[in-house]
């Protein structure tokens, strides 16, 4: 949708004949959900390790870029290096239903968020579940279903817009009648300030060390993933703001809970995303759905900022 | 321990020249870790799909049999009638941990608890995680911690000796960066009393009711096992209780949670059980201890009670 909307920008502009001081230039990345490598490939440039990585088709990143013509012998030629480009801006559907849900026409995306990942380990001591008293359990299972529910609750009722997930769990020997000793599971807390991350972190942690005290077990925490949040420009998030005035439309601020190109863009210049309503939030889906008026809004902001960016910065 | 025991039983009251009015058996059944086989086919007697069972030797449990110089063609024959027997009486060591740590010398087994589990399905809605807002989520693990805990509270916090077990757990998809949409996981519950079981269970069940209407989830309980509780001798149990005293020894009347060849004997004849401490209850393990004045405790106890059962029942 985004790609598309683009092109119409550049059509309309050339249409109506407006003559522009800076190039505009149209980017259409190579799917940004297999990990970002088209921009990745504009900025930093992508590694050999990037590009001995086997996709869901089989084949490598080099193969695949071979496969459908391109040539990686020259793909370090695609890098930008910084100031090569004023600016950046994007534009996506809201994959979070926020803009659906409030009715709201335009979100003003105010950065991508960080993301930190951990794995984490609850250890009591694996029983007899018909022989073992319940006040003589060490039982990973009750203990790790207490981290559950204190991750979801301080997530959701912490001031702000982070969230808090635990998306995987497993308890182990993993039968019904034996007591758990030992849960395997995870964390995830994303935001767009990144001392935010580890304040949550840290409450989720040390109501943690309540658990394992109360329970008789102990939790590990391992980092395993931590992506810096990308904050978007304030300048052209205000051009933003002024393009949808100008269209007389509702707006919100409001953050990127998922990545995008733009994370990657924020290391050569300014960027700016605009989002706009996708039913329910639904994407990565065929029920994925945008109104024609939704998608038309979308593309006459786009115009409009590129047209002010390109006189103010 | 228990065999050496009874073995020592027989061997003192013949050293004695003790005169018994009745016959005594000492029988040593097979495995009942493997699954009650030996008391079995003394009672309602082995099927041919019990025979056909794949043991973790590999073999066929007929293949077993005969391998080890059994004859399955004639298993039938060691069938009881009930009334063949007067009385059968185990002694076990405690396997839960209450005689150790409350330091009591002998446990008379008040019956075997009855075991009911289910497998439990909690579905919610599986969603991105950075872009789903914490009160936006149908999050199936939330819904199955708050279980979790319930299953462990109730199992605790009704009076009695019941115990109720999640010792199943795993999310779907199960990535730590979506919202898990689906929870497998299992319960169990034992009892002495199946009304107990069934009146624990609906507690559970209300319970889940209520998170499943706070976390828009759904729950699912699908039975799977049911074994009926099997209450010793009244008779029998004063008999252990009378040789107890006897002995000057402390005791305490207490379920067993776990099963025993005793369970199957209830249906050919009057059970009673007789317990001796284990350290920590552990059991199935090179760490397993009970001291010799503990197993001495026990033998005392079986020999008494066998003379006061010859001349009482």
């Amino acid at each position: 949708m985004g790609s598309i909307s683009a092109i119409e920008v550049a059509q309309t502009i050339l249409e109506k004949g407006v003559s522009l001081n800076r190039s505009l230039i149209i980017i259409i990345f190579q799917n940004e959900e297999g990990g970002l490598f088209g921009s990745k490939a504009k900025t930093t440039g992508l590694t050999s390790k990037d590009l001995e990585l086997i996709s869901s088709s089989g084949l490598s990143i080099r193969d695949g870029i071979n496969k459908i013509g391109g040539n990686v012998d020259n793909i370090q030629s695609a890098k930008l290096s910084k100031g090569d480009w004023a600016a950046y801006v994007e534009l996506h559907i809201e994959q979070g239903g926020i803009l659906d849900n409030e009715n709201i026409d335009i979100g003003i995306v105010q950065g991508i968020v960080g993301i930190k990942q951990w794995d984490v380990t609850v250890t009591g001591f694996s029983n007899h579940a018909g022989t073992t008293p319940m006040d003589k359990r060490k039982d990973a299972l009750y203990a790790a279903a207490q981290y559950v529910q204190v991750v979801h609750e301080i997530g959701k009722n912490t001031p702000g817009r982070q969230v808090a997930t635990v998306g995987k769990i497993q308890s182990y020997p993993g039968a019904p009648n034996v007591v758990p000793g030992l849960v395997k599971t995870s964390l995830e807390i994303r935001d767009l300030d990144g001392k935010k991350i580890n304040s949550i972190f840290q409450k989720i942690k040390t109501a943690s060390v309540k658990i394992a005290r109360q329970t008789q077990t102990t939790f590990k925490f391992e980092p395993t993933i931590s992506i810096v949040p990308q904050p978007a420009d304030r300048r052209i998030s205000r051009y933003i703001n002024l393009a949808v005035d100008e269209l007389k439309l509702s707006n919100k601020y409001l953050p990127s809970g998922a990545g995008h190109d733009a994370q990657e863009m924020t290391q050569i210049c300014p960027i700016g995303m605009i989002f706009i309503p996708s039913k329910e939030g639904i994407s990565h889906s065929p029920t994925e759905y945008s109104s024609p008026e939704d998608i038309t809004n979308g593309a006459n902001v786009l115009l409009n900022t590129v047209l002010i960016i390109d006189k103010q910065l």
